[in-house]
Parts: C-alpha cells; sequence; structure tokens
C-alpha cells in the first residue's frame, strides 16, 4: 500500500508503535512455550465437533449464528464448571465463569479492571512474559517477589509488602502462577498457599491466580488451587484449555467474584470467543480427558527425562543447576552468576538452539538477576531433540566462553 | 461463590459496573443482526478442516500447538488477499492484513489507535451499536452526520466539518458502513463515496470503512470499496466472515497503512485469532464461496420480501415508511414523527415481536431522532416468520397506539 497520508498528528496517546513480532525458530527449539505437537488430537476435535452437529445440527448452528454470549459457549463454561470442582476442588457455576480468547485475554482483562498507571504489583521474580507485558501496558511498577526452588517465599513476601506499605507503595495484587511456574517450573506447597493467603488477607491483597499449567503434571501431588483455599473473593483465578489442547485453540477462562468479573468483562472489545472451537474442546473432553492426559503426560514426563539426563551428562562441574520440574514445559537453568548467557542468545540461536534468556523475564526489567538463567522448553521437541540440542547447547556455552 | 473480600478501593479508574449482557428473543425475532442459520455450512467448515488435517496432518498440528501469529493464520489471510482482489478491485499482501477475533476486536484496535478522551468522531446518524459501544468507552465525542435513503450526504458532511472546525473541534475520524448500512441499509454510491474521500482529504481527515456486510448483496451492484477509490492510507478498511458464514467462528479482519497497522496492534491483549476456524474457514471459502454465496442471498432476497410485503400490507397508510434494501440483514422502519415506538420496545417484545428501537443507534445519544425509527432484521427468521411478525408488529403497534 502506499502511505502517503500522514497520521503523525492523528494517534492517540496511549499508541505504541509497535513492531510487528515475527517469530523464527531455531533447529533445536527450546525457546517455545507450547506443548507436545504430536498429541495434539486434531481427529478427536474435528469428530467432536462433528458428532455435536450430527446429534443436534439446527441447534448448533442456531447458536453458532447468534454472537456469542459475553461469557462464552454454555456447554464449555459448563463443562469447565465440572472439570474445576473434579480437578481443583472448587465449585464454581458456569454463569461465574467467563470464556476468553486464551488466558491472555483474561489476565488482560482483570489487570485493566485493577490497575491504574503507577500501581505496585508483585509478581514472583520472574514473570510469565507475556503477563509482564501487559502489565507494562497498563502501567503497573512490578516489582518481584523472593523465590527459591518452591517458588514464592511467604516470610519474604510479608516483609517485602510491609516495607512497601511503609514507603507508601501499598501493593495492589499479587499475580502467580502456582503449579509448574513460567518460567522457574517451581510448585509452589499447599502450605506456602495458605501462608500466602494469610498474608494478602492481612493486607487486603487479591490474588491473580494462573493456573494455565495445572493439566501438565506427570510426577508428584498436585497442589490445591489458591481459589480452592479461599471462598472470599481475594482470589481471581484464571486458566486455559491452550496448553493441554493446543494454542492455536485461544481458549482459556477466568472465575472471580461478581463486582471483578463485570469489571472486567467491561473492557471486552467483542463478544465471547469462538464457539466452533468451544464445541469441538468440550465435546472432546467430555468423554476423552483423562486418555488424552494419559497419553500427553508421559511424553511429556520422557521429554523431561531426557532433557534433565542430557544435562547431566554435559552440565555436570561447570557449576550450572536446573530445576527439575514435576510437569510443565520449562527447565530454569541457571549458570554461574559470572556467566552472561543473555549476552550470547542471538549467536547460540544462530547454532541452532533457542533459549529465553532470564533478563526477559524479570519482573523489575533491572537486567541484574536474569543474566545466567534461561528457559529451556522441553515440551516441544522429541526426546532425542532435547538430547542432541543439550549437548550442542553445552558446546557453544564453551566456545562462547558462558562455561 | 461468597463476596466478603470487597474490592472497593481496588479497581481502576477506567473500569465500570458492567452488567453482564443476557441477551434474550421473542417469537419473532427482528431485535438480532445474525445472518440465517439454516445456510451456515457447518457440515462444509468440518469437512474443510478435515481436509486439511488429512492432507498434512503433521503441519497443521504443528502450527495449533504455536500461538497463533499475532496478524493471524497466514493461509487464512492469503486467501483473504485473494478476496479482496476479486470481490473489492484492490489487493494488499498477506502481511497487510490482521485477522481478528470478529471485527469488534478490529474496530476495537484501530479506535484505540486514533482515539484520545474527547476527541470528535463522525459517524452515520444512526450508528452500528457495537462500534458506537466501542467509541464511547474509549471517551469519543460522536457527532451524527445527516443521511438519506442513499447514506451520508456529501455537502452535509462537508458543511458540517468545516462547522466544528471553525468552532475548534475538528473531527479525527470518520466512521461508515458503506455497503447495505447497520442499521438503516443504505449503500453509498461511488460518486458520493468519491465525494466523501474528497472531502476526507481536504481536512486531513481517515475514514473508518466497515465493509462486514458487502458478501449479503441479492440485488443491485455493489460499489467499489473507499479503500479501492484510494491508495494513500487514508481508508483503513475492516470486514468480518461473521455475516457470510457465521458470527459464533468469531473471525473478523482489517487492513491499513503500516503505521496503523503497527499503532492498532500494539492494543492486542493476546495473539491472533482462533486458527481451527481459521482453517476451516479458508478451506471451506477456497471452494465454496460462490455456491454459498448462491445459496444465501437468494434466500435472503425471500426473506426481505417476506417482511417488505408484510409491511406494505400491514403498514400501507399509517404513515410509515421503509427502506427496501438490496442487501444485508436490515429493514428500517421510519414511523410518523408523533410516534414513539421506542417506549413501547418492551411491551412489544413481551407480546411476541423483538426489534431495535433507533434511540439505540443515535450517534449522539440525544433521544432526539430515533424515537420513531425501528431496526427489523429481516435475514434470521423464515419468510413465514417474517410475514407474521410483521402482521402482529402492526396489530401491538395500533393496540399501543403507535399507530
Amino acid at each position: 500500500m502506499a502511505d502517503s497520508f500522514s497520521y503523525d498528528t492523528l494517534f492517540s496517546k496511549n499508541s505504541t508503535d509497535t513492531p510487528t513480532n515475527f517469530v523464527k525458530h531455531a533447529k533445536y527449539d527450546f525457546a517455545v512455550a507450547y506443548p507436545a505437537p504430536e498429541t495434539l488430537p486434531m481427529d478427536g476435535l474435528i469428530q467432536a465437533l462433528q458428532t455435536a452437529v450430527d446429534s443436534d445440527s439446527g441447534k448448533i448452528a442456531a447458536e453458532m449464528a447468534y454472537y456469542p454470549h459475553q461469557l462464552g459457549a454454555r456447554e464449555l463454561r459448563e463443562y469447565t464448571s465440572s472439570k474445576l470442582t473434579a480437578d481443583r476442588g472448587f465449585t464454581v457455576g458456569a454463569d461465574e465463569i467467563a470464556l476468553t480468547n486464551g488466558s491472555g485475554e483474561a489476565i488482560g482483562l482483570v489487570i485493566q479492571a485493577l490497575t491504574d498507571p503507577g500501581d505496585v504489583v508483585l509478581a514472583e521474580e520472574y514473570v510469565y512474559m507475556g503477563t509482564l507485558n501487559q502489565l507494562r501496558r497498563f502501567g503497573a511498577d512490578i516489582r518481584g517477589v523472593a523465590i527459591d526452588e518452591g517458588g514464592i517465599i511467604p516470610d519474604a513476601l510479608d516483609r517485602q509488602i510491609a516495607a512497601l506499605i511503609a514507603s507508601g507503595e501499598k501493593p495492589k495484587y499479587l499475580y502467580t502462577i502456582p503449579e509448574h511456574q513460567n518460567p522457574t517450573g517451581s510448585t509452589l506447597s499447599a502450605e506456602r498457599r495458605k501462608a500466602i493467603l494469610k498474608i494478602a488477607h492481612k493486607h487486603g491483597m487479591p490474588i491473580l491466580e494462573d493456573d494455565c499449567y495445572v493439566d501438565l503434571r506427570f510426577e508428584g501431588d498436585t497442589q490445591p488451587a489458591f481459589r480452592a483455599l479461599d471462598d472470599s473473593g481475594i482470589v481471581v483465578y484464571v486458566a486455559s484449555y491452550s496448553k493441554l489442547l493446543a494454542p492455536g485453540l485461544r481458549l482459556g477462562y477466568f472465575t472471580a467474584s461478581p463486582a471483578v468479573m463485570r469489571r472486567a468483562l467491561g473492557f471486552k472489545l467483542g463478544s465471547g470467543p469462538n464457539q466452533f472451537a468451544a464445541v469441538a474442546i468440550e465435546g472432546f473432553l467430555r468423554n476423552n480427558l483423562d486418555s488424552h492426559r494419559d497419553n500427553f503426560n508421559p511424553l511429556l514426563q520422557q521429554k523431561r527425562n531426557a532433557m534433565v539426563a542430557s544435562l547431566e551428562e554435559n552440565f555436570a562441574g561447570s557449576g550450572a543447576t536446573w530445576s527439575v520440574p514435576q510437569g510443565g514445559c520449562y527447565v530454569w537453568l541457571m549458570m554461574p552468576e559470572s556467566s552472561d548467557i543473555s549476552a550470547i542468545r542471538d549467536k547460540v540461536f544462530e547454532q541452532g538452539v533457542g533459549y529465553v534468556a532470564g533478563t526477559n523475564f524479570e519482573a523489575d526489567s533491572s537486567g541484574r538477576i536474569g543474566r545466567n538463567c534461561a528457559r529451556l522448553c522441553f515440551a516441544f521437541e522429541s526426546p532425542q531433540k532435547n538430547t542432541e540440542g543439550i549437548a550442542l547447547l553445552g558446546q557453544l556455552f564453551k566456545q562462547h566462553g558462558a562455561m
């Protein structure tokens, strides 16, 4: 298109000149955030859709011909309600759940409902980039909470909030991924969750719980959701079908107290999400959730095992440590503090191994704590590619003086 | 959920307590904004999806396993590019098109890129409610442009802009549905479009062209898109697959000059829209667009004919007039000025006939011009129900003293 008309004086003050983000992939792609594509039940989803249409074609067509309900397709909300009761131990009605275009939309809506520019928001020291970007866009002043291999340290959280209040910067809310955290892979124990809830109540500070990895556990016990431990409304619960099925389906959801739901939904730019995908997901999961998880999670475990074994083989003695997550998608690699693997990320990518440098996840973007860290997605590539790619990563780190 | 935790001091200043919108349907539902559900090609869409998966299951699964490109699935962007060339007479590349969650998301993104609170924005005197709501949310000061049965009157537009500039209220942009306008059903002639473009250039005022009904023409000639008449970047073009296929698919798109695209996409809350629906739409339309339109539009015409014939039979001599649109979904009914059909809308709904009162579409929400008008959707119900429903509407108007 010709571009002779000038918009220079016309753009809104809030708008930014955002370059389109074209993702590139390395040969060994540990930079991604995706589950195992080989388990994606495309045929099962299509079959579920066809079954729904065959059983009541007129009803499905009539529903599709309407703009979706603002909360999204009722069938999938009802299914989600029963899944939350069965899997997460709390019960909310179908009308207390809003389906969204991925959990990203849900998180964005809640952030907008709760954040004024300059508000202090707490999150793990390392934060999922999608949320980080949205928090920044809406002007949050993001502060990282100290973590260890078990996630947020309650005492540190309590001290930090007290200090912030003392300096007139009372935090507005806490964002956390308590199960298989992105990027560190940690899971908060039930005890820590209870302690964090107590702290949250003490300070009147809501918790935005992002439970998007909970279906991806292959070891250990799932911990109770914050939302299952607390019915007061202080917890806003967000989750997704993106990891369990496929990101391309764009179906996430959230549930919160009625006032929060209304405020958050007020920021929607259109009606509820795709009913085509909703019908397929509902039909598929209602009959195949267990078999799908039984197929999916052992494969994730194999992939994690391959990556961790290759780290042991190729990184032992280097001073590196890494998380060994019980589920999810990520191993968190920590090189010795003197090692700057953020600086060499592009070179290593060109040479065949993709990872996301720890600096990208820093809550306060200080560049202070993440330079020696990397998020390695073990879920996307095959076990063999995990083995090979980590070996190559070790060679490349040595070549670039990082190991 | 219990709701004991108070958010009273926590909501953002921008947030509003928006009640969830539960839509109810009357027996004769002319209040909807939906195309004919009986033509919705569910089987065709599912088959297209299955064909795509069968032909390259690995590729589809790998793509679905990634988060969609910010612009949406490339296949559907390429198809959209070729469709715009063939149907709308202008050519933009696949990378100049962004797929969105319905055209509502596209319109919302563009509004955000171009609107600061208090900005004056022009639109037809009666405006599509979805856009109206978004303009209001982002603080636009919306002014209606005078229309007749042929849509915006260029001379009136020019005079209005001059007056606004004289009073220091230069309008930021013009929003218009030039083809089968919602709610009035009018189509702007090519001559008027050219005149409006000249006025737009004179005042440096972009045009946000909403072409979402263009595929629904059953009579007369499609008029050239503003975008086809002007390559300068002054036109932002938005359209949708919602009306042609199904609103429930949530797939719209927009194209604009690169700077506008970047600013608008900067407001996205997540990645591109559903790839599942995108693959189905692309596969279906690539092989069936013409046959689908050949099936769809004659039925729309029958439905319009039934509604118009029933208006002639039941409203003749009452002083009422109505538009006879050549496509789209809506007849615009204008009762005599003394007749307030806005006030009796709820009663008439309870008695079996739904319509949207003209006051809901007023650009300036003055309640000044729309009280005697109603939008009647002829596209959703069967021809017979259109006939019966309009007869009942006439009886009810008489009963309530509106006719």
